[in-house]
């Protein structure tokens, strides 16, 4: 797409710190890490998130993924990684590029996790049948 | 696993609220949730964190969580989703069998990301040098 930024990186056409490269995909220094070492993994191909993403795409993302975390661990000071990806902007989505993260972790690194809510009695059941109606 | 709070669900010896199943994996909804919708998947058969996981368990996982997360955005107030597994302590995970998070997100749900970091000049270069040896 013509002005999206992550098309224009794998044009070369913005420059990035290169991490892994393959036919299909491309990773990279998130350029506003979250901490260092922070990867972004994005097919070459323009989808706009998870949803549009064909299933044989994310099938081969997410093997990229497994190693670039494993390599994280090998390579950097870190004991763990979180992998994610957000879909709309809702949720926190910024480049509406297919993307997931590789964040290295530490246990000194002073990120948190969101707060917990609960559901009362019955509520879950309700929420399940729901979402159960809802699977394609 | 016998010690381990998703096989003892998946046996039925842990009651859960089932979102999904087939023959190789189990959907239910997480029982401290972020947002009320927050779907945890899991393979069948145990395995500690995503590095331990097979290809193509993994590459079948993320499709469940597509599919999820599209039933999500259909099924309940929320247009889009955060999709994500946390590996080792320091990332937060606390079940050591893997698992993905699908938490629906709306606009007005409060959830903050995490604050980012800043290289400096030539430490994104060096950085991406040693996870570029790294990986397998």
């Amino acid at each position: 797409m013509n002005d999206c930024i992550f098309c224009k990186i794998i044009k070369g056409e913005i420059p990035s710190t290169k991490i892994y490269e393959d036919n299909n995909f491309l990773a990279f220094l998130d350029i506003a890490p979250v901490n260092f070492g922070h990867t972004l993994i994005i097919p070459k191909e323009h989808f706009k998130d998870t949803l549009e993403t064909p299933d044989e795409i994310l099938s081969e993302l997410i093997i990229v993924g497994k190693r670039i975390g494993g390599a994280l661990i090998k390579s950097l000071p870190a004991e763990g990684f979180n992998l994610s990806t957000n879909n709309g902007e809702v949720a926190g989505q910024v480049v509406f590029h297919t993307h997931f993260h590789i964040i290295p972790r530490r246990m000194d690194d002073g990120l948190t996790h969101w707060p917990k809510k609960e559901y009362k009695e019955g509520e879950a059941g309700e929420v399940a049948e729901k979402i159960k109606k809802a699977i394609e």
